[in-house]
């Protein structure tokens, strides 16, 4: 059980920060997604650690598309971080709990002309430019506002980090920045420069999701620095920040590497001393260094806990245990073929002796949740448990066939608190004439 | 222009339902489901048709996971026809405009205990069983009810339509149904004949999606009236209905065979006349037979227009429209690598010389719509209009990047209306506490 030791075990039954589950399903239902946000404050201050012990200026910076609503920006206030938006409504959420607008970077490759004047006008701190008629429509509306916009650009330095080929974004081909090897990147630079109305900070990449090579962050660095270094070249121009994105891999199921809070904070300091080293190195002075952690700060803080509603056994193939979710709050598996854990949470004490698939709710057969997983055996109205579910589930939920999103529960100090309530069947209807 | 003929185009404008597109998008902004209510009408009445044709009792059940709000219900009432629901969302957005619940079959592999409650409280027409949990579940509500309740059982008949491997149903390793061939469908309906509460009336079937080939349904026809016969046979049973699911299929783009009105119904008609035949063969009276399309009902009869928010040019590699729309509200590409046919529809009159993909605004390399089509030169500020969007795109819709829906509006008889009204940010956190 040494795979579980974020969790506990107390008399057969699954605990997540210190809450029995027995307890979340009697009070909360299912289907149920639980955020331990004693873990979400553990990983993000170990991130944090890595710039008080490599006296850099910057930040974590997180990036709220993994998992979006009003009590994670709440958390990330307290712990004094900045936030990703990549839309107006993520902007508009954390700004109904008071976050800091200038705390704020805002991404996206479409931005729409109202979510950029939305952005402009409550002052956000650092637009990241994604295209030349962005730079365009930000620079118009800071001027129509009398204002100056400050902003980065996002720079594709070309490396492919091993990940699986959806998330990789710094392709030459990707739909995201501007490539470092055709002179594009020199290009929007120059273009930006003459705007009078936006005022470049710095630069911006991200390399992929799921990566697990440290080298790639490094090699990043590298990139980066070497960019810098082009540009004062060319323009004679220094920049005092520089945001080297996320993409830190996170454990799903056994096959992957599990990281321990220190992992992150040595992993941190290892890029924040790269990037001392090769800027110096270039003559260069030391930007502040802003990282994007989405994924490694929530993932492995949430689980979902489900309900089984039906075991069907298809002789001598296999047997499905279908329960309460499915693709709608979890289309991980639909779309990128994610693999999970699966636990029986009520059940933890007895041997794991049965192989099972779970499918989801909806009306369609690749809704799956997870194949062929190893549990007790295991009836209709048992409970299941997927691990590391805090990451774009609740963010990348739908109402497909009508089902409810379900609620999201936070759990500190052992004590849970709903965070967001259930769907009701009116809120589907709600914009219906 | 013959392929966009259920369209029109004057002075260089794309119009749907007879009315411009200019005016949709001045009207309801972007992004915009568009919905043609006259080509929903003819199809049903195609389908419809070939009951009158072959003298056939039954009917064409709508499948609304395909395309669910209240406006759908009240056309398909309008229509006098049947309807399938697959959760309690859809039964109570269907029974929000008095949709008659006798005309409702329920049907989903793991239905909660609750929907099933609510469904049979409501007295819905028929429930098609999928599991042996839930058969128990029925009864145990039926009897507390004191009612007793219509069943169907969904019948897996072992044939894989041609069809992507996500959406073929029929396998005998499927989530969905229980297998002719491993005497599983024998024991079922052993099992539901044993219920006091459960009145048994036929069977259903579902052989896939997207299926261009006649002779999948005409063999479903022929192994379900086996089944009929081998349950007799066992039983000494006859039942009046029969269900052959749906799976009818659409045109998507150029590559795709493109049905008429009287396709459908030359369709429907040849498999009813086979059921005749093959149940008349058996010494079976011929049942009431009930199709479900949804796709086909609905697909071709939906575009969505988008804003394009940027253009980026990536020199001898591909030019991206960034549109304001994506895999939040059209997520078919990320999920199945579906294909669309893409217009400007506002530069109709122009020649196809560009070659663009088109991508989402949302933060993931995989959000595209659509690759390597085709258009007119568009710039920053045009709008795009994508076809056959009517199914599995505003159903599947999420505020994945907390992007708002979209609006969902009907055009009829040279009419536009609103359905839905877009999302609104105070939605997004409506249920945050």
């Amino acid at each position: 059980m040494e795979k579980f030791k974020h969790y506990g075990v107390k008399n057969g039954h699954l605990y997540i920060g210190g809450v029995d589950c027995a307890e979340l399903i009697d009070k909360f239902g299912t289907p149920c997604y639980v955020m331990d946000a004693n873990r979400i404050e553990n990983t993000f201050k170990a991130f944090n650690d890595a710039f008080v012990k490599e006296n850099m200026l910057g930040g974590i910076s997180y990036a709220s598309k993994a998992f979006s609503c009003k009590e994670i920006y709440r958390e990330i206030k307290a712990l004094n971080g900045y936030i990703d938006v990549v839309s107006g409504g993520e902007l508009f959420t954390a700004l109904s709990v008071d976050f800091p607008a200038e705390k704020v970077f805002f991404h996206g490759n479409a931005k729409t002309y109202d979510e950029i004047e939305y952005a402009v006008k409550n002052k956000v701190g650092v637009i990241v430019i994604d295209s030349y008629d962005e730079a365009c429509y930000i620079n118009e509306i800071a001027f129509s506002q009398n204002l100056v916009q400050n902003v980065m650009i996002r720079i594709n330095p070309g490396i492919e980090a091993h990940t699986h080929h959806y998330v990789q974004t710094a392709k030459i081909d990707s739909k995201f920045g501007f490539s470092v090897f055709n002179g594009e990147a020199n290009n929007i630079v120059k273009f930006v420069l003459g705007k009078k109305n936006l005022n470049l900070v710095g630069f911006h990449c991200h390399i992929g999701s799921q990566i697990f090579e440290q080298k790639s962050f490094i090699l990043a660095a590298n990139k980066m620095a070497d960019f810098y270094a082009g540009i004062k070249g060319l323009f004679n121009l220094s920049f005092d920040k520089l945001n080297l994105g996320g993409g830190f891999g996170v454990w799903y199921f056994n096959g992957d590497k599990s990281f321990e809070y220190g992992d992150y904070t040595s992993s941190v300091s290892e890029i924040l001393s790269t990037v001392k080293i090769e800027f110096n190195k270039r003559n260069l002075s030391v930007p502040a260094v802003f990282f994007e952690p989405g994924r490694s700060i929530v993932a492995e803080a949430g689980i979902t806990l489900y309900k089984v509603n039906a075991v069907k056994k298809i002789p001598d193939i296999k047997t499905y245990l279908a329960v309460d979710g499915g693709m709608f709050e979890n289309p991980r598996f639909a779309l990128y073929q994610a693999r999970y854990t699966v636990l029986n949470p009520l059940k933890m004490d007895e041997e794991f002796t049965e192989k099972y698939t779970i499918a989801g709710k909806c009306c369609e057969s690749g809704d799956i949740i997870a194949e062929d997983v190893l549990l007790p055996k295991t009836v209709a109205g048992d409970y299941l448990c997927v691990l590391s579910t805090g990451a774009y589930n609740y963010s990348m939920a739908s109402n497909y066939n009508r089902n409810l999103i379900p609620p999201v529960v936070f759990v500190k100090n052992g004590k849970a608190y709903l965070a967001v309530k259930k769907q009701s069947y009116e809120d589907l209807v709600r914009n219906d004439v």
